[in-house]
């Protein structure tokens, strides 16, 4: 439960990030970082709602979403570290999706000892 | 590129009648119901959102979200399946759930043989 | 209640043209607009949403949500009418805008009506 | 710009006060509360999205969609303050809405001495 408590806060951290992030990038004419930014923060945003939903609670769903949580925060984590020297937002953003990526990994092996 | 204009209708029409049922089902004291709607809704979103963000398209990210989508469709069609004789939404809800999945299936084989 | 049905698809289709606009505006470091139509996306969502809830529908704050998108509305169509010349994506967004503002008007004076 | 990071952190309680007091509210049968719960969580989540995109920043948008915040949050504060003697969800929601909207109050008065 407070594994779970501490995903909800990651996932919350990195959908600000990306948020502010994409932001700044369409300013930049960084296309690709927005885009990847922008879905990262609709994902993280649906992952972390569907922890506060306790009462639909399926182990599969949760167990895929939290796979493509992963993906997601792994993919925009190494597209923002490329900018990372140049771009506070960036390394702050790559920052946040490995520690969402991280607080991810160990509430899934939370859930599935509990089962 | 059509199996993914008819993937992004399909999961609109699935967040759509997920909202409706969820909004119904609360009503009627359905929890369990309308938190697999409420999170259909939101996943579904996410899903059809990231197929209109071509900028940022990365193949594992897309197959993953896809596999999340289509596992969430699935659940949330088998809980509403069971209440769709005696509730209209469900019975809609079910249906456009399903064909979410079909479409997400069929963009995803699509995706593989083109890349 | 067909006012209000139209209104539903006029801030889906808003929704999806700000989206897809928003994310080729990124890459052309258009970054006032990509701002303006990411938060298009994600009012018309929100007011939408709201539209397929009725078990919670409060006359007080669906008119301030109304106000809102069209107000949101207009100021994206403004934004995507200066480049419709030079850029198909915005063309799109902004007559998707001003159609939604339209719809937005109707519904709010049906609603006054009724009440 | 600290007030409008305290509006932000405040949009942000209140969304997940809301996403769970709806998911608890839909298995007691509080149809009314569970529908305006989950309108908050979408209003507050778009409204603090909007104060993270500085790139796109429309005084009259914000303007309308911070009323439109401050009108939900209020709806939402009345109908869970309802059920608060016996509902720790709706207690808990009733206080992070009603801190929403005395911070979007405080961020609005900011934005007009600004400007």
């Amino acid at each position: 439960m407070s594994m779970m408590q501490e995903c909800i806060e990651a996932c919350s951290a990195a959908a600000m990030s990306a948020t502010m992030c994409a932001d700044a990038d369409a300013a930049e004419g960084m296309g690709r970082c927005a885009s990847l930014c922008t879905n990262t923060a609709d994902v993280a945003t649906t992952m972390m709602r569907m922890m506060m939903r306790p009462a639909g609670y399926d182990m599969g769903v949760m167990t895929s979403m939290m796979t493509a949580c992963m993906t997601m925060g792994e993919a925009c984590a190494a597209e923002c570290a490329m900018h990372a020297d140049m771009s506070e937002h960036c390394r702050i953003c790559a920052s946040a999706c490995t520690a969402m990526v991280e607080a991810c990994r160990s509430a899934m092996s939370s859930m599935q000892t509990a089962s």
